[in-house]
């Protein structure tokens, strides 16, 4: 952004939802400043269709403003930002019109339901960035301070040659059959189930660590509890409970996703481990603050996964917050997002995760409904493109 | 607080000190209101010695104002809550002059340097009581959610009786013999090292979660390390690195307590695990988001230490956060305490722990040093008062 | 066996093999009347090619006699039982001799290498087992007490309906380029890598622990080291270094497998989550004295993973051995599996697992890798048979 | 042993005792030549009161025979190793007279009942050793690999200067208060309760790892459950279950020690911290193949504790027995003793623990024992002698 585009003044933030999303980004809004150097901004409108509702929301949350029309919203000219938290549905057009009015974009992943939608996301972004206008996406687990580290070491070769990775995504709300139904459990609301909401973040991460990009998929999906209760009885759930998927990468990276909502007892287990030739990393998002890194060329005598507590000034986003082993939270995450995601919009420099890879995850995750659909293989993955 | 003294404008808070805990409560109450359905306040001003410093860390922190002289904030008209997050050696000084000043006042830990100015606060806390006039020190980790439901499952009689408690305390900042001199390890400053810094924790949980007193007191101190690099070359360092209690409680409670600051390797290792008759605890503040419960009565062939992830909607403080399995961090601690002193102004009841409890853990202090210092076990802690 | 096929004499015991495996059975011949009861035998002959390495070998390893050639073994009239632990391409001659000449027969795992050879060795096992003579393929996992333990509780229907199982098997022995060439990695030797060598016992446990049986196999294989330094340089490996598989259950449960001999820092660890509707079970064989259990029934307040050491006399095989809490060895579940036989063997009960369950396994093994090949899922497991 | 004692024929010996420690004893020797190479020698003799029941147990643990008078057994010429698994109140009489009698002894911990025994049973091992007759003591977990590689590390100064230690010994057998009285629980035969039976085995570890001696103590002891069924009603318990001390070793380092038999949920948890200037080890003897080591010379952002699975060969004793991450049990450590104390024999070198190492390990129990009683430091341990 430009000195001359806002004269001065501070950045005009304005988010659209405020369920769980909206509060974890506002919670990162309202504490970034405090913790990070950043540009001067201002939480200026919380936007949600409940009037009543949105404006209690905006005063807890440190909004100084709320409002009921997000396109109103997104023509004003103290707005700067725009912060679509909305469900996945409507991110392709509350995005679209912001990025043609020339707002910096941040959207929660997935990009979209479809794979178009996220087509034409990943063009208007490729545009709006022509005109200095970024747009980033929320795959808000890069910034996990371990698995910052993480890919730091990997880049590092500390790994030697990644082989082989396992990520899983394990969540359990669903695994009572009495759960009632909701648009998350609905295909035309939700695009998909655990593979779109949960996978798409393993997958990010297996692309993310190892600096490749994914081109073959095997996929399985299962829906396990296939009726819930709704309001009018019995209704079908047409999402997958969980997903499988083998994937095959640029760089000769071998992968194994899963993704389940049906995992009784994990409560939000991302558990990564990849194993390289000369050494192997492991991480669990239920202890976020930890890094398991086994490092094969020390002595075998001495060799061992150690368990790396990643709040050292030394690590990445962590002199920010506490002293040493003074453990830091998941909400955390978003707020290191929203520190860099406002230094990029400062320096004009390209924020990332961007559109294109969310894009990118998009392919990916209809590569494994095919592959799921079609009992084989889909290879070119990267070229694929949206039927149309 | 009766609405009449505030005459409905919400409570103005001061705090004093912007350090390391001055940082850390800045936080709670910034954020505080954002979760928890509390009084109405506002962050007035913060106190500091350095009238730049304390500027900036105010714009950072939240606080409307800065100012540099304690003594004129207490004072003010608009100041209903003194936090008192300067170092030990002030807390007295200042709270005994807030507390005449008919403000509610938060101290952090310990309550004193001193046993004599522990009594006199505590005295002065009482008095004040009478008046409307609140107090409480932060021992913040009786807000851990799994500690709170440590304590929760011990009160219910989960454990049957508890016999012993094994609590340890250990960090290694000061591993290195390069770290150098600096106030934390002068006893004029400090009082005591690992000793009153740290394992001065570790008894307020044996304490707290036993619903017992610490009646006996068996211990040993050591300094390892007994001269660092000061600015005019090396200095000796007056207090202890590492410190070790045997207790015994008015319930027939028996504890172990040890505290280190040269543990290398244990970055901030709160461990407490304690021992009933019908069941177990365990924990470690690295991992403080779960809690280590066997329950003696089910089955032998299906017991064991189970892993609680304490993030449900059931758990203590849990509900105003975020899904299950979503952890938060160590700065979450001060938040809950915020929230519970702010309850305890509003409804005019007394917050824990007191400052009566802050003089109980100075006495238990105090015990471990005169009993390291003649080599004999002190008994009789609880009548103890400050030799005059 | 019947009382009149020895006239009263002890069982006379023939092992065939005396590397790692013979090794580990002979440790189970020679210890497991020590512990358990078990009818009467005698460890008379250990076969190995090289006359003078058996002979020591037999010494050291308690028994009486040694021999080279395995034929005149299963011949003579004091061999009772025969326990094959030569590698994979002898298993079915000698099996199929040994069961022609009326001798029990255990046999190590894999079966076989190929699909063909295991068919006939379970068709030969059948038809003597119509003679009363017993057989038994050495899945000796299900012989670990804490997996014993986890198919009891989900037999109890302790974990309601079994929905997905996670198993891998992940070791390092080949992370290294430089390791050598061996039989091992060639196809016509050890008939696959990792598929057949451990891929296998997770296959096994899968099939063992939910009492389902697979039908459909979606694989992948990859070899990541494609030369090996041989005795005449640079070979090609021409077995898997890494095997990844979907499978469909009969019951309606899903599981991934995975197995690799490149997963730097994992030494030997099976690794086995198991997710039903009311519970779950986590086990690694780097603990194999531990079992992970969470039980969903209980409220959700105090739910979590339990560890047991399944070291109680309330477990299985535990009572045998040491009081509580003194943990047993990998080896302990050979020592279980001689005396399960034998117990079979005394009573004429069928052993399990049979030689049908080993062929079973083959045909899962035969069909990940034509998925592989075909890159498609194999259907209809069950009633593949081998292509002649 | 020279050549001339034994005439070239094999060790004969004789094992007095065929409980829990008879059985773990009769175990190694059953093992140990198949493992190790050792000196030839024969399972002669078991001895035990009851003729039926050592018969039996002959039979079943590998003896050629059995008796009951072990005088006449310590008397035969063809015995020349006698190990002594009876109770501790019996190892003074044994021991004395098998030295005088020219046999090798070993003898389970604790070296005996009281100090005045100890010392006598001291001088006796040094007066035979003169006419290279050995002695050693059964600390059998300094032959876990995983401590006897926590020694190495630690003398080779991985862990730089060892600041403290802590070590505890947590059981839980004597939990339930309905678990009946027994000798164990009796002063005139157990000698002492928790204290002698496992915190003298973290005792030792303390001065065997550190290779400092106890020389100051301050002790406590509880009896949490005062009075226990027995055959005529409530029986009064008079040994502890539990103790506690803190210790100075000669080095500087410091140590505390905590041992419990009801510690509800711990079943054989010897647990081991040991922090020096330049690194820290952890153990649990219910992992007892995993060893915790962090390296604090590596860089700090990789710094952390490493789980080492010691069961490589480069690890002590490891190569024996099965390829890497395969792990051994709790047995193996009496296998191990066997070992060293035949090759002690063999060399004629002195094994380690000695009887002297035992009554060291006495002189601490007593001073621990008199603290308690006194309430004060005891300091001058080494200089102790039995009070006459």
């Amino acid at each position: 952004m430009t000195a001359s585009l806002t004269s001065g003044r501070p950045l005009g933030v304005a988010a659209i939802g405020y369920a769980f999303m909206g509060k974890a980004h506002s919670n990162a809004w309202r504490n970034v400043a405090s913790f990070f150097d950043v540009p001067a901004f201002e939480q200026k409108v919380l936007v949600g269709r409940d009037a009543l509702a949105v404006a209690e929301a905006a005063a807890k949350y440190g909004w100084a403003e709320s409002a009921t029309d997000w396109r109103s919203v997104i023509s004003r000219d103290d707005i700067d930002i725009v912060d679509i938290c909305a469900p996945g549905w409507m991110h392709a057009e509350i995005a679209l019109e912001a990025l043609a009015a020339g707002k910096h974009v941040l959207v929660e992943k997935p990009l979209a339901n479809t794979l178009e939608e996220a087509e034409l996301m990943a063009s208007a972004a490729a545009s709006a960035r022509g005109r200095g206008v970024q747009s980033m996406i929320g795959f808000n687990y890069r910034r996990v301070p371990a698995l910052a580290l993480a890919r730091e070491l990997i880049a590092e070769g500390r790994l030697g040659t990644v082989r082989h990775v396992r990520a899983a995504y394990l969540q359990d709300w669903l695994s009572d059959v009495e759960t009632p139904m909701s648009w998350r459990l609905r295909k035309e609301t939700a695009g998909s189930g655990a593979l779109g909401d949960i996978a798409s973040h393993a997958i990010d991460q297996v692309q993310h660590l190892t600096g490749q990009t994914v081109t073959e998929v095997t996929g399985t999906l299962r829906t396990f509890v296939a009726e819930r209760p709704g309001a009018a009885g019995l209704e079908k759930v047409t999402v997958d409970d969980a997903a499988w998927a083998t994937l095959g990468l640029t760089g000769g990276v071998s992968a194994s996703v899963e993704a389940s909502r049906v995992a009784t007892g994990q409560k939000n287990s991302l558990k990564i481990e990849i194993y390289g030739s000369l050494g192997s990393l492991t991480f669990d998002l239920e202890n976020l603050n930890e890094l398991g890194f086994l490092d094969a060329t020390v002595p075998v005598r001495e060799q061992g996964f150690r368990r790396i507590l990643v709040n050292e000034p030394e690590h990445p986003y962590a002199a920010a917050w506490w002293p040493q082993g003074h453990i830091i939270g998941w909400e955390h995450t978003f707020t290191h997002q929203i520190r860099d995601f406002l230094l990029a919009v400062r320096d004009g420099s390209e924020p990332s995760p961007s559109f294109d890879d969310g894009l990118q995850i998009q392919r990916v995750l209809a590569a494994v409904e095919e592959s799921a659909r079609n009992r084989s293989t889909v290879t070119e993955v990267r070229e694929r493109v949206a039927v149309s």
